[in-house]
């Protein structure tokens, strides 16, 4: 790729942002918005909607910039909890990291690229021409000596690194201690999850509980829910919010749908009372059910056990129960909130099988997005494309055509795929057994990035058939030689990788096209104001995007600098756009507290790896063999600091320590509140199927337009 | 290698079996040899030194024989302990399974082998000059479907193996657990280790382990023992020790050595007299040195903490203690006999410094071990031996050589070198900072194994120089492959590797050549009956001795039967004299209650799949695809197997579960003996070298012949 289709490119992105900028600032200000870009303000009644038309709606402005750049990490905590800040603090990470890499990169590197030992002579005058290699190592002889610039680059950079995320993973391990020396009781603190409850004839999972517990925690039991299956009233709900919403939308307001619709004035009276018909039915058969679960015969074989103190209930979530150690298995609650109740397996053999299956379809979707990445191959060696498609040539020999294809479209279909891998992985997370949806989504964070470092960059960096592509894994050796020759490459790619799928992937998240989308079609058919859906962030799709441009930068700031201030770019963006989304749009559905950040810190040893052994590589094939020698242990030391780091800080983000948990514990016992929680406590896992009906054919808001 | 090579070499060690047999049951009733062959019932005083001499002691009897083989698995546990059942019952899976795979192969491969599309004729008129490969699967031809019956017997042997590995894993956890419900409470299970004690200062490590744990466990915590420096006292004591035996020695029979000596008797007594002044000044430094030692300044950072119940120390030892991982690191005690106190590392990072140390070890010495099978290979190649060296051709052309060299000198060699291994990995293991012998020789007995695996298996199997061994396990796609090719073709080597490797190592064992030559050498300086030295079993030697045949009769079953009857002789040997030396020689040393069963297991599942890959290999080197296809679900249901079989067996073996903890202590809480046993539980833990000196010059053996 040359010069002047990487401005292309940079140029309708940086248009792009300039518009979507400017056309946010507008947009967020019509109270018809309001659902889409301040839905958490909304919620919590801190913006009112102004039917009111004011002039400057319809001015951009650069207010809720400010708002977000003043942002305090207090503020951010109260905001969106210890993993909205962990998720900040990962791109503040990364912003530190390429500043430094960028000015090592920009005001070393480059240079020696461009200038040292030269193979292709960089042309200033004719600049745009120049191809995107002359910056690129690749563009140092064989043997050069300035070579040993880049490898001290490597050293220098891998210690920034390191130093940066010792201190990291310290600051967000003490700061997850003091989450909770500082937090109230909850109940998931003081909740044990016990699965596989093994029942004799004659006695109920309940029973069975409470013997067991009984005997065995007989001072610090408390009491226990069992877990009833209810995936048949979750159904039934459903189906009946379904018919409430659309019973709501018909009476929603009768006068202008009187006018419109006229004469369908009956019917739609008529529908009306059809479907009310049908909620009373579903009703009385979730009345059914419900009475019908809360016999024996519905019990899961699984409990939530409760306990009076947090350190016998890590205690007992921590200990093998039972001597078969497939029976009584116990874990840590998750919060009520975080419960995932749909798919409660309650059997050990079940949940195995439901994993390893998970694991398969994990693989094979993985492998089998390969696809879409060899289609952006094809675009990416237009030669190759022409020779399938003999009737393009005409089209593709126009300059301008070929820029956009060439340098625009391969990444944006590739985004377009991509978007796909993180609602696919927390479906399979999903059946994998999970109880949680902290944990679905953490899961499904490590399948998803696995899959995007796997098809993007491993699988574009191979080229070849799919066949191809494996064999070469398999060869071990071939690796670091086969990497040295394809990484630097496919440097053009990833630059305009970085501009296009990095910039409107953040400008995407901060217009939320789907959701305004959503939002239009519906508007016509809605206008319950009290009904407002706060979505929380999803994790499983931000932290692998952000931790994969890590992963680029890491990898590229010495193959080819130039990608460095489009890196730097994304991360402002992405800085501002998340802190501005945590402050109007999203409110946390759970809190891991910190649980994110070993995904980042491995992310970056691996990407530290994978860029030393690209490096012993590229300095083996320039034929610097001592620079490729000393490259070694630079692997085993990154290595041996990630187990250090593992051995040091990641036993706090698993569990909490006896002596934390018991000092707690001991802060409550002067609490006189602590009765009235045991009392909440019991209700607080009640699965949310057998509460009492929410979208009823008796409540009020439907019964309120029929008065009026 | 011909037939008649093999047989000379059976021939050798058979005469060397049966004269060894004679041999030992001759020499075992010889008084003067019962420290060599009956310590344990010398100690245990059932057997008396018979001074009158009888003539039935000349004459080779085979009572031994039946005693041992009549041993129930009750008289065993009680000789032995769990381990020692273990250990036989590893090698009665072994006959177990090889009785089967024999029928298997002997009666239906076999023959398959030779009579079905021969490429070589089998000889019958000649069957002496026949080369061993007419017994394997290199004799058929290429695409013959004569192979699906390998492809059966090996979906059935499989089978046969899972069935039984399940059978006996589920045996020897109930034994476990069994083992545990009937002891009596033993002072491990009621006591931690902690290591990496933090102290303030003007704060003594007692002070801060007495205020920690009364802090934290103020209803269940007993006592606790510091762990103080001594390895200065020690070297100390081994000192004073050795002084003591070289008196004992020079007075032994001062009879008898005036006799001999005549005018030296005034030299001997000032000698005497010389090492006691020597060893009253030791004695003197070691209490200056205890002295020292009591005092806060010797202590060691990490304490034996004693709790009153079996399950709060477990919780204890479960939980992490501190919030900063790298403090207050507990572990469940091993036995006060099992502790090994020489290398009590007790900082976290020089544990893990050591840790990794001893990683490096092992791998370098894994490595550099290919020297001796690189001559092995030599031997094995003739052909190459004579190129290197043409003085040697005269010799070679002599045919009883020439089958000598071939068939028994090479695994003579290898057995040679392979004596070093145990010894040197016990050592490497040591220095890794694990606080008993019994962790030591489990972690020394997976060293061992993979170091025997790895040079006598997979680089004998991959002929070539260092570097292109290593390059071929790079390329794992190949592997299969190279397998296929190199396995069979050494069927010959392993099928003597077995008559004389394994034969001579089990009689070696049962002769015990060493402690022999030992006793034989030293008996005319030692007359002390009452020190009898009972050892014990090295598990580390031979666990991973009795499992690497396992791996040579799994993998080689369906390639070459002909080794399956070789083994089972050498497993009936095992057995034989295994279980006779638990009667006569060793006595454990620790318990770990089972702890090897699950090394035996991964060791087989290892074997499984190897065998499997080879398999598939082999069938696509015959050109048979679909075999080799249908083959690849094998591998994956077995490692399933493998991850069933570690899910639901594994945790028992790692520790005891909360009912039984429970359900124990309660037993106890009805015995009136428990204060007694509280009282007896601080001292348990003494470091035997500040216990009161042993070897004193003021002891009653040094006066007595003085006095006489």
């Amino acid at each position: 790729m040359i010069v002047s289709a990487l401005l292309t490119s940079v140029g309708i992105n940086t248009a792009l942002c300039v518009l979507f900028f400017a056309c946010y600032s507008i947009l967020r200000k019509q109270p018809s918005n309001y659902k889409v870009y301040v839905p958490r303000l909304l919620a919590e009644g801190i913006s009112k909607r102004k039917k009111r038309f004011k002039l400057e709606r319809l001015i951009p402005s650069p207010d809720w910039v400010a708002k977000a750049w003043k942002l305090s990490e207090e503020e951010l905590f109260s905001l969106a909890g210890l993993d909205g800040v962990v998720f900040i603090r990962t791109i503040t990470f990364c912003l530190k990291i390429f500043t430094f890499a960028g000015i090592i990169g920009i005001l070393v590197l480059l240079p020696v690229n461009c200038w040292a030992n030269q193979m292709q002579d960089f042309d200033l005058a004719d600049f745009a021409d120049n191809s995107l290699d002359v910056f690129t190592i690749s563009n140092i002889n064989s043997g050069s000596n300035w070579l040993w610039v880049h490898f001290f680059a490597v050293y220098i950079v891998t210690g920034f690194i390191c130093l940066l995320l010792h201190h990291e993973y310290k600051y967000i391990a003490s700061k997850r201690i003091s989450h909770f020396y500082s937090s109230k009781p909850q109940p998931h603190q003081f909740t044990i999850l016990v699965r596989s409850v093994p029942t004799s004839s004659g006695c109920s999972v309940s029973d069975s509980v409470e013997s067991f517990f009984r005997e065995f925690y007989p001072s610090t039991y408390l009491s226990h829910v069992v877990v009833r299956h209810t995936s048949k009233i979750r159904s039934l709900l459903n189906e009946s919010k379904n018919l409430y919403q659309r019973i709501a939308q018909l009476r929603s307001d009768p006068s202008q749908r009187r006018h419109k619709l006229g004469d369908c004035f009956g019917q739609n009276d008529k529908l009306v009372d059809h479907y009310r018909k049908q909620l009373e039915d579903i009703e009385e058969n979730v009345r059914l059910e419900k009475s019908e679960a809360s016999l024996a015969g519905e019990e899961a074989r699984a409990a939530f056990v409760f306990f009076k103190s947090r350190h016998s209930a890590a205690t007992a979530s921590h200990m093998q129960q039972s001597v078969n150690p497939t029976q009584w298995i116990t874990e840590p609650a998750p919060e009520p909130r975080d419960v995932y109740w749909p798919f409660f397996f309650e059997s050990f053999m079940r949940r195995w099988i439901s994993k390893l299956l998970a694991i398969v379809a994990t693989i094979s979707f993985t492998i089998s997005f390969l696809i879409p990445v060899v289609i952006v191959q094809g675009l990416v060696n237009l030669d190759q494309l022409e020779v399938l498609f003999p009737s393009l040539t005409s089209i593709l020999t126009i300059k301008f055509v070929t820029q956009i294809i060439t340098g625009y479209l391969p990444s944006l279909i590739l985004q377009l795929f991509l978007k796909v891998v993180p609602p696919v992985m927390r479906l399979i997370s999903s059946i994998q057994g999970y109880i949680s949806s902290s944990n679905i989504e953490i899961s499904a964070c490590n399948k998803v990035l696995s899959c995007t470092i796997w098809n993007v960059f491993l699988a574009t960096v191979f080229s070849g058939s799919l066949l191809n592509k494996l064999s070469l894994i398999l060869d071990l050796k071939a690796i670091p030689w086969k990497l040295a020759v394809s990484v630097p490459a496919q440097a053009s790619f990833f630059i305009t990788y970085v501009v296009t799928q990095g910039w409107t992937s953040v400008l995407s998240e901060l217009f939320r096209v789907i959701p305004l989308i959503g939002s239009l079609i519906s508007k016509p058919f809605t206008s319950h104001e009290h009904e407002i859906d706060v979505p929380s962030i999803p994790y499983h799709r931000d932290v692998p995007r952000v931790l994969f441009f890590g992963l680029l930068g890491i990898t590229y700031f010495f193959l080819a600098p130039l990608i460095l201030p489009f890196l730097l770019a994304y991360f402002c963006l992405a800085y501002i756009i998340y802190r501005n989304q945590f402050i109007n749009v999203y409110a946390p559905k759970y809190e891991t507290a910190g649980k994110y950040w070993p995904i980042v810190h491995n992310t970056m040893i691996f990407s530290l790896v994978l860029m030393q052994i690209i490096a012993a590589g590229s300095f083996a094939l320039k034929k610097l063999q001592p620079a490729s020698a000393w490259m070694l242990p630079l692997p085993v030391l990154t290595l041996l600091f990630n187990e250090y780091c593992r051995q040091r800080f990641l036993p706090i983000f698993i569990a909490y320590s006896v002596d934390s948990l018991i000092n707690k514990d001991r802060e409550d016992q002067k609490d006189t509140g602590m009765a009235e929680f045991y009392g909440k406590l019991v209700i607080a896992y009640e699965d949310p199927a057998l509460l009492p009906i929410q979208y009823s054919s008796n409540s009020d808001s439907l019964i309120t337009p029929l008065l009026s």
